[in-house]
């Protein structure tokens, strides 16, 4: 087997260095540990039989074509940050890594949208545009991710309840489909009714239905003045009463996340966060409140912070907290770590079921009865503004572990929700999608797949 | 012929009466003239073997069984204000009206969204939201059009700069696929990575891919502040120049648009708009920007228009006004009604391509040669903020005539953009997108809509 499996990455490795420069073309057992996975808890690496570097879409096209060609599975690897292992490869496939295309081809200040190769991360490009007074304003947790992973996802983050997720924020993409063929899809435009949405539809596929090689991403204004405010709660029924409020203030808020008492003090054991906040009131809150408020105008923003604090005292927080920067600096820092620290104390899961905004306190109360029934620990934090649950699940015995997380998934369903936020479904989550959802959906996604890779080469074994 | 069509419809209407109740259709003779077409120029009504009005999802699903059963065409309409085509009818097929599933089915303030029926129109949902303080932010020009419709063609309008179009405020729909299964997507949240988006890809497919009877729709804080500023220009070249700054500055513009001097010469006359400009500014203005703000604060909103009065007389502008709110109310309503001016004025054809919006002078230069060359006359206006170019062609040969907007939407699409910003495809528009658009994508779009609709039953002759 090992033999035969060795002959054929050899075969492979050969192939490649026929359809492109021989120097993208990584041997199997030259490539990285790192590489053989990405971040999701308790995921195995798995060596494909060749990694391969493409530098163009004409080169990511001969790849495909010759994949396609020979029936070898491709799966797309951008930063690996993912957390449901959708950038594991297949043992008998190829990695397409697209860290090659890693440049920002073009930031045009005039129809404020950048053009981007898919291997650029969050960080370079922030970095490009700041000084320029712009941003790209999606920001999930992990700022090393890559454009093109953000694309596979359709990754969120906390500034979604203002800005959307990376859905709202590309316009259009350059990609190849598995015959070779290379699409461009959308422009600089926002609105466009010309045909079906092939931008959309490839956005969040999880790189099983085309490799995206380029992106045009809007961008917006970057807003020179941030405040924060920190509210905790008596709990997250409280909470979730407020939010509604704060949004219908018309103060815009930026961020509106909670976290819970034992996630925020995990925080502080694991991160070193110290806030200041009295033990009494640490005694009494459930549940924290953080609001995010940005504006052009710092008198503005003074007045809209202070009608926020006001507004949140109205609605029963315990104290309000204005943060100094520093402070809110690490408590946004701290709360985008969150997942570290999840896997910093053993999680044997994690989740990102979306609901509903004003279904998660039953969400949550009935986790809770889950946990106790189960014997497992369930804490975590979330985005309040736009109803996405991040929690841990502790549950040492993998049987029940199984059982907690399908019957979990299935009443953030029932609630109106879905299985993944921001995350996808990858590898993790796959299973349970396919119990769980309508198989009227899932074959009408099977028959979509079809249209795009009738021989499945693109990242198979993945969401469907 | 006419007599085998006369049995073919009684043995429709016989069909339908045992898959719906009898009240829900009609005989094709005793259809409305005005139910056979839409309000696209030039358009011929064509009548169908009988209409059918659902009352909810199950009834609609019973309509299609039997329509894929037998292969007949459906084609869905809303309000009928499209612009494309897209509504009317086969004549072997049937006209399925969404008239009975008119109800706001909920308007949920805890999530800052509504629920409502396909046949629920713009003005009658606004009158809802009014009083609650909040807003479905989609104006495209025609209030009286149905959700259903809107979300059909993925309508925009004048907001998209601040806001987005239809596609950035639907949530999810629920929706009858050709085989009468009834799905749903999506939900009452703004993010999800659980398998590809069907919410986005059924959204703006003009009834080819599914029936929509629901949808779920994001809304937003009504703003009770609004101020319009007017500024004329010496050309294109300067409104296209002051756009971005405007964007950039902060202020947040719900509204920007251009309006060239022809076409506010006849709003005057058409619509009997009278905004006192100076005869010496008209003599000089090829080119009109109009800004409009929106706040939450009138001190901020007062402060914003002058910051932008002066920003656009920094750049160039001939004169800056602030207009009254009666005229800046008209001048609106006169702008929402420049497609019935264009009506009134016999134009022949309307183009609403999209260009990215720094590339509108050019856009704009090249129409002007080729209407020189063709000795046609072209004039329009358009939504200055996202590069949607409303055009009037007024071109009385045929022959001519075809090959001039083939040109334009060549000319739109070598720039970057598309041939339809807003307006749909349907037959209008399918000629020139088969002919112009890559093979390569038409093709998969064809594998797409037989993945949805194998026996090509929902509205066959429309898009693709």
């Amino acid at each position: 087997m090992n033999e035969t499996k060795q002959d054929g990455a050899g075969d492979v490795v050969e192939a490649l260095c026929a359809v492109v420069p021989s120097e993208r073309v990584t041997a199997a057992a030259d490539i990285g540990e790192d590489l053989l996975h990405d971040e999701a808890i308790g995921i195995f690496g798995v060596r494909p039989l060749a990694m391969v570097a493409p530098q163009s879409s004409a080169e990511v096209a001969a790849v495909l074509a010759w994949a396609n060609g020979t029936g070898t599975p491709v799966t797309v690897r951008g930063a690996g940050t993912g957390l449901s292992g959708g950038a594991v490869p297949e043992a008998e496939g190829i990695l397409l890594s697209t860290d090659a295309m890693a440049d920002i081809i073009e930031i045009d200040t005039d129809n404020s949208m950048a053009v981007v190769g898919p291997g650029v991360r969050l960080d370079q490009l922030d970095e490009a545009l700041a000084p320029l007074g712009l941003v790209y304003p999606v920001f999930p947790g992990e700022y090393s991710s890559s454009l093109g992973g953000n694309v596979a996802t359709n990754a969120g983050g906390m500034r979604a309840v203002k800005y959307g997720v990376t859905r709202h924020h590309v316009l259009g993409v350059e990609a190849v489909l598995a015959s070779g063929e290379v699409i461009t899809t959308g422009g600089k435009f926002v609105k466009a009714t010309t045909g079906y949405d092939l931008t959309q539809l490839i956005l969040g596929s999880e790189g099983t239905l085309a490799v995206v090689t380029q992106a045009t991403l809007k961008l917006s204004p970057r807003l020179p003045h941030a405040a924060t405010v920190l509210a905790p709660f008596a709990g997250m029924e409280e909470v979730t009463e407020a939010v509604p409020k704060v949004v219908a203030s018309g103060a815009d808020p930026m961020i509106l996340e909670y976290i819970d008492m034992i996630t925020l003090a995990a925080m502080g054991t694991t991160l070193g966060l110290d806030l200041g906040i009295p033990q009494e009131v640490k005694d009494t809150a459930l549940a924290y409140l953080v609001v995010v408020l940005e504006s052009a105008h710092e008198d503005r923003l003074e007045a809209d912070t202070q009608g926020v604090a006001e507004q949140l005292a109205e609605l029963g927080a315990i104290d309000v907290y204005v943060l100094p920067p520093k402070a809110a600096t690490e408590l946004i820092d701290a709360r985008e770590k969150a997942f570290w620290v999840a896997k910093a104390n053993n999680a044997n899961e994690i989740i990102d079921v979306v609901v509903p905004r004003s279904a998660m306190p039953e969400f949550m109360n009935r986790i809770s009865e889950l946990a106790s029934e189960t014997a497992s620990w369930i804490a975590g934090c979330g985005h309040a503004g736009d109803g996405n649950v991040h929690m841990s699940v502790f549950q040492g015995d993998p049987e029940v572990l199984a059982d907690v997380m399908k019957r979990l998934y299935a009443i953030g369903m029932e609630l109106g929700g879905a299985i993944s936020g921001e995350h996808g479904l990858g590898t993790a989550k796959r299973g349970y999608f396919l119990e769980l959802e309508d198989p009227a959906k899932i074959e009408l996604m099977r028959r979509i797949k079809v249209a795009f890779d009738p021989n499945d080469i693109l990242n198979p074994g993945k969401v469907l």
